[in-house]
């Protein structure tokens, strides 16, 4: 059975204060701390490409993993290095991984590290792989519009590591997926600029996410209350807020804590997630759902390894 | 238990004769007959985007699949229609798909198919879902540039879909897979100008394929007269045939078939395989094998179902 072991993150250090902005876009604090949440939003430097960034997320986990076991490599972005090839070569290079590891990358944006999850234990489980990597990163600095007012106050960039391997403190009880292509249009990005239509995204994540939670729930038979804390995807504040009242959740279940550094896609999940490998006890039960581009949404259910409860 | 339906592909119709190509290029019909082996080349047009040729391989199995049960529908490219959404959520809307189907891109070259079987083989047996649709499609002629012989006499386009049930007629025995990223650059696009080291890229098939390919069969406890047929990538007539050589095949168990069409990168495979199911009665084995860009590769041994052999 594998799991996971750890999880290594990397939050841009360079900073933009969204309360600097107040008068080009004519918002106020109450918009800026209740509505959007983000305070300030981290930014990638040029030289901050995807690899970057990435290698970043892998010191802060390196002394537990040895680099020459590694078997399976899998990065989650919308925005490699360049076009070909997949950014998970470059990562293999990088990190002098062996001839004997299997990398690719997968095309997901905010649902990514749930399905990326999903993805790597599969395969590493049918193809009898011990230790593998799962990358997310998705530096939208490159494509964001500074005068959107739609997606300029909402983006930060930062990456995710995720090991995985039999040793691991969470395993995955069970997932759940959904696309609905139809919306596809709510965020979309033809080239090299976002669009997104916010009011679109904040219906979809307002009904189909509490009522796919619900179902999920069921489906596992399981009540709101056997999950001890939920990590829904941090698209805002208000996103988040609505999702949890929806759900009748407390606050301090079902956390908003990305003030000051932004929506990070697929990498806001593993952000808050890594702050549970940190504690000395596992919870018994976390719920993880990340949604968006595409229209993609996947939820999972962590259970905490159960001798270290 | 899933394996492989059924295959539909498209290759585009508009063809460019290499032969006609001679003195741009300084080559004669030796070189191109028995070295490259690609005497006229697919190209799609400007109206052929990724998901529209996806949608035309579909279009030859369709009368096979009940649309309302997919709910896994997978995407190998490094072409994808735009940056974001994946291009396979796009998919998902041209085939009114249900909302429970989950669905991603793999971001793979010419290694993609036999990874991309491995991934979604994996994935639904791990989340019990039943009816999957593997799309595989690069149009490289996006990224061409026409003087440049090294990648302009080479490159077709084409797509292919592989059906996924239970019901199957091919299973999977097993897989291996490998990556040396250290020779990433060999075959590079930084952003829209596909570059390749055809020497570098020639050495890597002609020495790791085929020591990859005896160490798998060993492994699995199998010598390669056990193989009924071997279909590998179709690079060029060159590197085919010289992989046969070092393994001491017969000439018509390892084809190179790809002299009308061109080298179609991750549909190289599935165009192969396709015939294979047009056949009255199955192979008891066939190994197939992909390698290119990353630099990566991965092969697999497919068996017919028993009762039709």
């Amino acid at each position: 059975m594998l799991g996971i072991c750890d999880i290594g993150t990397y939050i841009c250090s360079n900073k933009i204060s969204n309360f600097e902005r107040k008068i080009d876009f004519d918002i106020n604090d109450e918009f800026i701390k209740e509505k959007i949440g983000f305070q300030s939003l981290s930014k990638s430097s040029n030289e901050e490409k995807t690899s970057i960034l990435c290698l970043k997320a892998f010191e802060k986990i390196k002394h537990k993993v040895d680099l020459s076991n590694i078997d399976c490599l899998i990065l989650i972005s919308q925005n490699p290095d360049i076009k070909i090839p997949h950014t998970s070569a470059i990562l293999h290079k990088e990190l002098s991984l062996s001839c004997n590891c299997a990398c690719f990358d997968v095309g997901l944006g905010c649902s990514g590290y749930v399905y990326g999850l999903s993805i790597i234990l599969s395969f590493m489980q049918n193809n009898n792989l011990k230790h593998g990597l799962l990358f997310t990163c998705d530096p939208y600095r490159k494509i964001i519009n500074n005068n959107d007012k739609n997606t300029s106050l909402l983006f930060g960039d930062g990456a995710s590591v995720s090991y995985i391997s039999q040793d691991y403190r969470y395993k995955i009880k069970s997932f759940k997926f959904g696309t609905d292509g139809s919306k596809y249009t709510n965020i979309l990005c033809e080239k090299d600029t976002l669009f997104m239509n916010g009011r679109g995204v904040f219906e979809f994540s307002a009904t189909t996410i509490p009522k796919h939670i619900m179902n999920f729930l069921k489906e596992e038979k399981m009540g709101l209350d056997d999950i001890d804390r939920f990590i829904f995807h941090q698209g805002s504040k208000y996103i988040v807020d609505t999702i949890r009242q929806r759900l009748n959740l407390d606050k301090d279940k079902a956390p908003f804590d990305a003030n000051f550094y932004g929506n990070t896609v697929s990498s806001s999940i593993p952000i808050l997630l890594e702050n549970e490998f940190q504690k000395e006890k596992c919870y018994n039960n976390i719920l993880i759902s990340g949604f968006g581009t595409g229209l993609s949404w996947a939820s999972a259910i962590l259970q905490g390894k159960k001798d270290e409860n």
